[in-house]
This record gives structure tokens, sequence and C-alpha cells, in this order.
């Protein structure tokens, strides 16, 4: 039934950035097909979720066409830089080392969409210095990009820290009640620092895909400040 | 105790909008001792939550220095509009008319602080016409905060169609597998739509502050668009 | 304890549908002795769940009595179709090709029922224009099986457009606060569309189940429109 | 705001039947508006979930619009019976009393949609014999909606005896455990009767909704056999 | 630390039965220990939840000292048959053959325990002349254990057929919302048939207790029948 | 439609003992027109769950027939005692005097049934002298009710302490993780004391009826020692 | 049934701190057998959890007998305080006001076990200042109870910074994924700080007990410094 | 990015006792630079959830650096024992010998902080006289912790026998609804008995930090029982 498989080319004119390809749950034969698909339309695409495993079973010529990242897990097809990169206007803040995997598919993401990223890592609250000492550097960022897990109490006291737009990541991390990123997700809806916005547990692809929009928007805004 | 009561004055300086009291499960002398506080600091306050019956309770002297909304539940204390409003740059969309008070929060804190926002309302999906009708002018709002109970397929079906930052607002309409807005938040989370931000159930106050952290954003861009 | 297996061969007469065999959890020994009892006693049956692993640990004999699909996990022993397709009067639709098992156990189910289906995949609502593209065919359908995981938003949408009896098959597909199927599940349940039906998580034996009985009343009235 | 509420009008070319308004968390200003709405309209509508105390709030002139039940929750607004009524062929069964403001809900939808039912109540598994007594006439039937609460083993029984369609609606009937109704609603999700269609909890509307689309669809096909 | 371990060897004299040893979770030292420790007291024990793989790991002399089943995954340490058994007074009835495990789990601990069972399998409601056969055989068991996963409602319809006591066992069998046996525990716990008596998810070795303190207290009272 | 009520008058053949009315979720109608049913047919019956208010609201008549009790929330209807009790053969234990309702409905419902009973409250493991001060006798019963609510680790040290059936009857008592119950609940079904018997939350009439279906056994033994 | 309530008199002995009465759930009747009780025995007790539409109904002679906090919701009876207060060395700190009532809960209890406190109030994280100016001071304390709901974090930044005892007493304020205080209680348990303590949800009393058995503990070292 | 990891050195500092390193979920590189920046740094630290086959994957260097202890699946790196153990004043208390691992893990973390520890196995209540029998000797001593899983019903019967502060420990041993141990946790937390503090399921290492912190205080007062 692969030949049925439609892609939504026309993303890109809709929304300004184009379909990934959750790898997840999908059969190696599906993932040819769709990377087939790709390269005959000449256009790219972003791979999320290719686990190691997945690509070491990948056929050479294919894993020679991707440009594989293990930490994310993330794969670019068909994909080159656009020219000199911007400044960084996107933090990608992570309470701890655990939480590297998420954090490097929100960097990974955004390079891919041309938009440039600082990592502040390490910078959980438990350890508060390390919080209070990036905390001017922050302020500075428009979108901020939260990543915590377990208790994910960083969101709450970076929120009422800086004026930025802040998207919270919650991962996974963790074991008992931290129940596979609920407790951390929860924490980032019920915070009581005013204006987190959430994505989904361990959705790193998706944090970076909001952070996008608003620097899109941000983007518009520079290029027709009157708009 | 009341008199130990301290309220974050700072707000403003730190993320350029101030601190909003939440009126639920707080004493009718709680809310009074604040509402003195803040006149006694000369400044201005958002109450939040302010059922109609607590409202009626209060003196009326107190009801007299509150501007009062009751779909809403908010009241303004101390508050005048800063000059002529600029055009609205955030759209607040709903799907059902049982979600107004929630569209009404959003609306009226936004108005608090200062933005303009256009509502659309009952363009839920089950008669996508609706939506439709409205895509090419959503597509114009750099920012649209998109209210929905039960299902929550609004926001899905929005987030493929426009560019801007998409707040979702989950509402507690519904009743049984709707568990309290949990099935609207689960699915806005859970979305195959690209950049969906998540508030709290019910949490007008803080899709309104999330809507502003963007809009104060591409405000600040447009004053130095090089930034 | 395996000749104690009572087959329930009499639901034919009841239900007009045999029944089928859920092989996840049984052993390798109950497996075998259920296709012994089948065989002895003349008759066919359906086997749902049959994990590769585990067909490719039966006999070789056991193996060639069996028509197997790897993707649906699912074997037909002793079949044969029923002479000559009638047109498709079910519609499988499914919003992404991560579902492509449980929309191709629904498919092979209703096949083995003797009733033809025609699949429509990947028009999850991220991409509207693909569900809107099939609009006019889909509404020609009596019944329509709606797959989705994630989000499950496309039964809502498919809800307010067509007017055939819809039977909604959530899947397990995402991850987070998808839940393993049961946000889908949940948003197919509070649809705000009229009329959905829904069964059990990854049921694709369900869903089939439920379509054939639509039809198999239709087809009762086709015979004896009065009735 | 309510000028702004936009009704789905067009639903019955669509799907069939017409939009019904669901009155919980409406406001009495709400509920006002939407009747001139459809009255100016020249149209009809059923409302849901009406409270007896709302209908009790409402001004002479609204309520004698109206054509209510209490035990239902219903109100039928501009509508007339067309014409005489068919022999039932959808049945209504519960398993007890308590079931019976679903049950209701389900049979006035039915009425108001022009369908005929016919009822059996008080038919649980707990004493099985009242089900066994019914159960040849329970076979004549297309279409059966099956209303349970508690553990929801009547669907389950049912499924194996009865080869037409089962619209399952579990209640909220119970405590402890019963969970509002979620034990029902897992109880007839998880059946081992094979091909039971489910709907949301306490959900009458739904269910008779989905019923209809199936008689709907029987309707055509005696209407045009060989389509 | 596993001299340390402290056995409960008085539990016969208390309860007139002795202590099982649950393997699941105990390292392979700690099971070993525990055997040479029931040996040297000179005494008997069952051990529950003896993985086949553990058990092919142990020493062969380890092996050579117990009577295991690898269905029930019991094993009987030092254990001999008390004389000729009595007729069966415990019935074990299950829904369907993937309950097995749990249904040869209490089997096998009664036998240990001295109490003879009589198994009726496969009678689930979905094909329910199964289970109407044998109830008036049923009706002559003073115990039943009511084996039945996915949505459990053999125990329901059983309950309200027979006179005897009921203890019901759900399993873990099932996908979706069976969630691991929640829907059949619940199911027997809220259902409309009464004096139902539940045990944990999966506990075999708990049902056979449970069904064993009835018979003991019915022996008792055989014994001094004006007690 | 209270007209088409069935009551299960045969259940004392199949049984032993008859239907209970739940009155919970019953309007007043339905409660008046079962309450003559049973009177039209010539039995009694035992009504379950009647609030005071309720029962307050009846007709004078209605409650002169009445034999209320308000702190179990039971009425008998058409109810004598039958001659002279035997001694008490079950005992009813609670953990804390919040627990009484809960432990009076199993009294009541015993009483009705012809049960005698004994009663010890306040014995919760707190304050542990208080159990083992009664160990002894607790030892002598056939059958003891364990009631117990919040963390509920009554049964568990009841549980290996006596040779009895040990049914356990948990509470909604408590708040926070208490979960109205569930924790209680959990706790009785995941002890460590073998052979619990568990039913619903705060199901007094259930727990009633488990425990006269193992005296009911105990007395065919009785009367049959060979049996 | 009242004559049969045992209290746990011996308490003080074995734990240095005597019985407190959970008023919620129990009879008016119960209260004041429970009183009278305590009375005849000379002795004292604290009553927790007494609403004051509780309180306002008891006999007149009832009030004046009890020192009644309408804040807390505690009363004590035949209380007198003993002797000299020492300096506090227990700190009680709550994020926000809205969780007062909790916090006086901790303090009454305390302050009736003869253990002085220090109230430190809306120093929740969101702004982090507040926190900060205390945290010095809130080094000196060996026990610090911190009470906070929504989401949680104070506990998390504050067991980074202070090296004394932690008990976390989670508040159900706060709505949506609040989850009537779960999420609090779960960020509280899942928290990157190590070493805190946590109690049930609102339990003010407990935790009060909890510090008071550390502060117990402290003070029999002095009183003993070498054991 | 692993050049990027901040430790936080500084924690003794603060609160007397030094980072841990949880290994769970951290890649190998990332656990081989941590230990590289511990040792550069010229500190010990300690593993945790340092699992035997990440363990026997390390480079031979770096498995000799460290004291490894696989049933509590801890690491030392760089620890010496500081001098002469005192008396042990923490007991470590725990229900079943499946519990080990959670209670090693308690103990190596008091031992690599510096505190002395006595282990009390196999005292769950099921066989009380095993805890009884141990009761006189815990009342000595100042902290227990208590570890148990299942119904967790140990905490509740010590809090009500002991005087000291009790942490509790729940374990995920267990099945069914004990569901990952979150039954164990619940009932601590719903305790009758008072005072009873508790973290998160298997987390050792924070109930050894919260007994610490309680010693660490008790230690600071026996230096200056006056402070």
């Amino acid at each position: 039934m692969n030949e049925q498989i439609r892609l939504d080319f026309q993303r890109p004119e809709r929304l300004d950035f184009d379909e990934a390809i959750l790898c997840a749950r999908k059969s190696d034969a599906q993932l040819t097909a769709i990377m087939d698909r790709v390269l005959a339309h000449g256009t790219r695409c972003l791979m999320t979720r290719l686990e190691p495993d997945v690509f070491a079973r990948m056929a050479p010529a294919d894993r020679e066409r991707l440009d594989y990242d293990p930490v994310s897990r993330t794969a670019y097809l068909n994909w080159t830089p656009a020219g000199e990169p911007e400044p960084p206007r996107i933090a990608v803040v992570s309470a701890g080392s655990s939480d590297m995997p998420q954090a490097a598919e929100v960097t990974r993401t955004l390079t891919y969409l041309g938009a440039s990223t600082k990592q502040f890592i390490d910078i959980g609250v438990a350890g508060l210095w390390r919080l209070l000492e990036s905390v001017d550097e922050l302020r500075t960022f428009p979108v901020i990009v939260a990543v915590a897990g377990m208790d994910g109490a960083l969101p709450s006291v970076l929120g009422g820290l800086v004026p930025g737009v802040i998207i919270c990541l919650p991962t996974s991390t963790g074991y008992g009640v931290s129940n596979g990123g609920e407790t951390a997700l929860h924490a980032a809806l019920a915070s009581c620092a005013p204006g987190l916005a959430v994505v989904n547990i361990d959705n790193g692809y998706g944090a970076a895909c909001a952070a996008f929009r608003v620097l899109n928007m941000i983007r518009r805004t520079a290029a027709a400040p009157n708009g």
C-alpha cells in the first residue's frame, strides 16, 4: 500500500515550514518509499525519531543520502544550509544532562529550518546559581525553549524572570511519579508563572516548530515593521 | 495573617506585564486586603476568577472601584485604557458558544494589557465551512488563541492552515470522557499539526499572557527591527 | 488442558459471521490445537494478532495451511473467496501511514467476511486539502471506518461532512499524552460531530465486525426491502 | 457576544439530520438567543441537557414554544411529527431502571428525527432470564441501542446473541470503581463480543444519531436496493 | 544480606495454610537461599511466578528438588499429596483459553493446599450457550473461582445464576482499554450481581487462598456442625 | 415508563437471597412504583442508599411502611425477623468511626437476610493494641467483614492473624490521595496477606451478600455435613 | 453505636504526641460523644477539619469548650499553653496566599503540640526575589514546612538552597491539570532537589506531626547530646 | 555537547552533602565525561542507578576507579570512609526480600554520606510477630526508613508504634493494582498513622538524603545543644 502514501508537499506555502517524517512506527519499507518520494519531488525533508538501529538497517545508499545525528535521532535528507546564519534569537535551556536528546532534537530541527540557537544546559533549579548566572543573557532572547523532566520546576522559575516567549518541553526523564513526563508536563501547565506555552512530552520537533512560528512572525514584522 | 501578603509589584519591570490576582480560594478578607495594598501602592491590577456571588458580597465601595465583567469573571482595578487602540493582531477563535467565558477571559486580559483582539466564534470543525470561510482572514494574524473543549479538534485543523503562532486554550466544556477538559488538552498536545503551544485547561489568563509575550516581542522588533 | 478448548462454531448461525482467534497471549501449543480443531470441524477461521515471530516458529505444515499477511498480522485458515466481489461499500480511511497495520487489519477482516473495501490513506487533518479532495467520493459510502491515532481529529471533521455510518478506530500511534491511543479514543467519543461510533484502541477486527454488521443489515434490506 | 452565534443550518443537507443544542454550560441569555435564531430561520431544533430548573427559569412565552420532557431533559422547538410512524426498527434496551434518563434521551432524539423505537427495560444480566425471554424479538431489529452502567455486562451478552448493529451507551450510574461510567464504557470497548460500537458516557443524543445513521443508510438501500 | 531472610514458618498455625514465595523480583541467589532455608526447616513451600527462564537457570540439583509446571509458573518444594483426594468442591471457571495460565495457578495452588478442583474453560459470555450448559452443575459447587479478562462480563452473569461463593480473578488479557486487567477488575467490583468477591489482577495464588479459606471454614463446620 | 419496571422476584430461588433496590439515581416516582410492585407481589425488599432527604420527601403512608435507619441509609419493606437469632458468625470490623455508615449497611443487610453479626469498631492499625486485644475472639469467626478507608492497612494486618474468610470493604473516607477510596481498595487487593476478598468502595450491601454466600454454604454443610 | 468509640489515649506514651480527631465525615453526634469521652478521661485533644458550619451547629456549651480557629478549621479542647514558648525552630513557608488555610493548620497543630513556628508567606518562585530575600534566615531553621499548590515548584528551589529537613505539604490550590493537588504532590516527590519528604495533599496536621517528630528527636539529643 | 556539562560542586557548602549522579538515561559518553570532571575537580561522587550492563560496558580503567555494588546499583568514585563509624542511628526496615535493592540503595547512600545504619528485613505485617519482636529496638532509633511495596501497610503500623522520624520509601514491587508502587505510595501518604514523611517510588537515594538531613540537624544540635 506504500504507493498510496501522500506527502503534504504544499505545507511550506501554507505554514512557511515543511513536513517532517515521524519515523517511529513506520516500517523500513515505508521509510524508503517516503525518501524516494521526497527525492522524486525534488524537495528536502527532516526525519525525526529515527532510531540508530533503524538507521543502521538502511541500505548504504540510503544512509549516505542522510545527514544523521544519533543523539537527537534526526536526519536531514537533501538539505543544505541557507547562507550565513543570523545571530541566535532562540535559546534552548535544559535542566539536566539527561534531557540532552530532547534538547538536541530542538536544536537540529531549528537548524534545519534555518534558525540559529544557543544552548544553555545543566541549569536546573536544584543548583539555582547556575540559572541565576545566565538570567541577564537569557533576558535578551525573544524565544526560549525550556527543556525539563522530573518535577519540571525550571520553566516556573524562568517564567518569572524573563519577558520572552517561553516554550516548555517536558521530558520523560525520571521514574516513579515522574510518570513518563506527565509531572513535568502538568507542572508547566499549572505553573504560577504567567504565560508559559507547552508542547507534548519529548516533542522536541513540536517545540522547535512553535519557536519557529514565533521567530517567523518576528521576522515578518522586521521585514515590514508597520504591518 | 493578611498583613503578611506580599504582592509582586516588580513584575512589570521583569516581564513587561503586571501580576494578576487569582480570586478563587481567597477569602473575602484577603481580596479586600489585596485591593487596598494595590491602591496604596498607586498601581493597578487585574482580578481573575472573581465569581459573581463573591463580587456581590463585596462592600459597595469596593464594587464601585472595579470594572467587572460577569461573563469572563474578571475585574479591572484602577485601570484606564492606554490611548488609541492599535489594529488587532491577536485573533481569539472559539469552537462553540459554550466556550464563551474562557474566550472572554482571554479578550478581557489582553484588553487590560493593551492589546487589541478580534473574536471568531462558533467555528468548530463539526461545521467545517464556518472555519474555512475565515481562513484567509485568520492567516493575516501573527497570533491566534484557539479555544476548544470536548474533542479539541479545532487547533489541529487550524494548525495545518495558518502560519501564525497558535496558543491552544482547552476548556472544560463537555461530559463523560471529555474529563473536564483533559481530552481537549491532550488532543492539542498530541496534535499532528506542527508547532501548537498549549496552556492549562480553562486558563484564559495564561493564554492571554502567552499571546502577549509574543506580541511584545514582535513590538520590540518593530521598534528595533535590526535587533 | 488444551483438549478442553471449546470453539464457538455456532456463531455464524447467531451472528452471520464466524469466531476469530485472537492469537496474542496464546501459547504455540494452544494455536496448533485450535487450528486442528477448526480443520477437524471442516470449517474456516480468521486469526488475528498473529505476530511474525510466532508465525515463523510454526511447523512448516501449519504455515502452509495459512494465508498470512505480516502487515495486518492476520491469517486465514481454510478460506476461499466467495465468488465475484461486489463493488466496495465500506471505505477505510486513515490519517497517517503509521496507522497502516490497523487499517490493514480492518481490510483483511472484511475481505475474509466477504465485504469489499476501498482504502483512503494519509488524509489526516493537518493537510486538510487531502481530505477535502476525497469528500465527494466518501459521501457515497454507506459505511466508513476512520482510523486515527495521536489527536484523533479526523473522525470529528469527517463526521460533520458525510452522512454514512462512521466507525472510529483509534490507534496507539503517538507518544507522550497520546497515551497509547487513549487521546484518540477520547477525542472520538467526545467529538462534537454527531453520531460517531467507536471501538477499542487498535481493534481493527472489531471495527471490521461493526462495519460488517451494518453492511449485513443493509444487505438484508436490499434482499427484502419492505422488511 | 451572543449576536455572533452562528448555527449550522446547513447540516441537514450534509448529514440528513439537523444540529442539536447542548444546553449544558450555556447561559440563559444564550439559550434565548439561539431559540430566536432558529425561529427566525424558520427551522426546528432539538435541545438536549435542558435541566428542569433552567426550563423553569425561562420566560413563559419561551416555555410554551417548547415540547419539554423532564425525564430525558430534552425539548423540541417548532417540531411536528412527520406523518404516520413506520414500525419500529430500533430497539432501546436498558439494564436497569436507573438508566431511564439516558434511554429516554435516545428515544426522544429518535422520535424527533422521525425514527420509531421500541423500549426493553430492566433486562440486565444479573437476572438473565429477563434478557433471554426477549432475545428472539431482539434478533429481528436491525439496530439496537444498549444502555448500561455499572459493570456494563449487558452489551457483551447481547453482542453474542443478536446479529444487528449494536450501539452501546454506557451510563454514569453506579459508584466507587464505576468511575462515573468509565467502567461501563471500557467494558463495552473491551468486550469479547465482536463488533460492538460505542458512544460517550451518558451521550443518549449521540447514540441516537449513530443509530439514525444506520437506519438512514438502510432506508436509502430500501429506496434504491441496487445501490 | 540473604542470611537475614526470615520466613513466616508459623503461618500454618495461624491461618491453616503456609507461606508461598513470590519469585518475581527475587534474585537467583535469594531463591536458592529461600529453598535452602525451607529444606533446613524440614517443611515444604509453594513458589509462584517462577518464570521458565529463571527455572532453567537454576542448578540441576535445585531443579530436581522442584515439581515445576510451566503453564502456571508454579513449583512445589518438598510436597507430597495428602492421601486420597476428596470430591472437588471448588470450580475454576474461565472465560477464554488466553486465561489458562491464571486458571492453572489457581488449580495448582489449591492442589498444593489439598483441595480438589474441577475446571470449566472457554465459557465466556460471548458464546452464552457454553455457560448455560454448565449452570446446573456449577450450582452444586460451594465455591467458584471465576477467571476473566477483557470486559470481565462472566462473573456478573454467573453471580446472578448460582448461589455459591464467587471469587473473581480478573486477568490482564486484552489490549487498549482493557488496561492490563483494570477493566475486568472494575467490572467485577462494580457488578450488578450481588456478593461477588474479588482479588487482584492475575493473582491466581490469592484467589486460591480466598477459596481455600471458605473451604476450610466449611470443613470445620462439617467436622463440628454445631459450632 | 415506570409500568415497565420488572423486578427479579425469582432471585431467592436462584441465589437464596432476594433483590435489593439501589435507591440512588432513581426518581421519587420510580421508588414509589417499585414499593407498590413489591407489596402487590406479596414479598419483601431491602432498599439501600435511601438518603434521608429522599425518605423525608416520601408520602407519610410510604414512610410508615418502611423500617428506616438513617445511619446506614437502608430501609426494610414488609420485613419481619425470622425467629430466634443464631449466635453471630460474622464479625464486622472497622478501622475508624468515620466508617460507621458503611459498617452499618453491612450489619443492616445481614440482619435483613437473617444473619447475626458482632461489631468491632475503632480497631485501626494506628493504635495496634486495640486490634491485638480482639484477635483471639476474631479468630473464632468463620467470616469477617473488614471495613477500612484511607490507607486500608487493617485488612492486611488482619489477614495475617486470622484463618476465617475476610471480605474487605474499602470506604471513601479520607482526602487527597485517598482518592475516594481507591487507595484503600488497591491496598486490600495488593495486600501481602493471602486470600483477602474485596468488594467495591462503599459497597456495604455487596460485602454483606458476599459474607452471606459464605455463611449460606456453611449452613448447607452443617445441614448435610457429608455433602 | 457511639458508645463503642474507643480513643487511643495511650498514644502520647508511644509517640510523644496525642491523637487528633479528624472531624470530616463524622456526624454531629459522634463529635459530641468524642468530646465527652476526652473530657471524661481528663485529657485534651485537637480537632481538625472542623468546618465552620459544623462548629456553628454545635450546642453553645460545646462551642464554649473549644478554642476554635476558622481559617485553619482547627479546635483545641481542654488545652493550655505549656509555659514560655521556646524560639521558633520550625519555619512554615508558603507559596501563595491561597495556601493560607493549610499553612494555618500546620501552625495551629504545632502550637498545640508545644512547638513554636515562624511563618513566611507569598514567597512562591514566580517572584523569586521574595524567596531569595529570605534564604539566609531560612538556612538557620532545622525544620521547614514548605506549603505549595499548583506546580509546586517552591520545594524544589528551597531544597537546593537550605540544609534543614524539608517537609513538603502540597495543596489542592489550582485548577485544570493541578488535579486537586496531585501535580504539586508529584512535583515534590519527583523533585531533582535531594531529600525532600512529603505528606498527603492538604494534610497540614500530618506535616506538623512529621515536623514535630524531627523536633522531638532534636530535643532528645539536646537533652542527652551523647545519645 | 558533553563539554558543557556543569556539575554542582558547591552543593556541600549549601546542603552539607554532595551531588549524586543519576546514571539512568545518561549515555556511556556522558558518564565518562562526568567521572573525568569529578576527578579533575579533586572531589568524590556517588553514582546511582548504574545498571550492571552499563557498568560492564565501561572501560576497565573506569571500572577500577569505582567501588560498585550490583544489588543497589550504586558506585562510589574517589570515596574513602571517614574514620571510625559512629553507632547506627538510622534503621532501614523492609517488608519483604523483594525490596532488597531499594533498601540497599538507602544503606549504600548513607554509608557514602558517613552515616551508620542497621537493617531490619522481612518484617512485613502479614507476619506481624516479626515486626513486634523488633519494636522495642526500633523505638531507640531517631530515624527509620521504612521500605515497602505492594499494599504498603508496614509504615502505617510502624507509625503508630515508634516516636522517631519515619521516612517511607514505597517500592515498585508487586503487580496488578500495585501499579508500579503507586498503591504503596498512596497508602503511606494517606496513612492514619500521624507524621509519616514520604519519598518517590524506588527513590532509595532520596530517602537516604531525607534521613541524612534529619541526622545532620541532630548532630548540629548535639554539637551545639543550646542552638
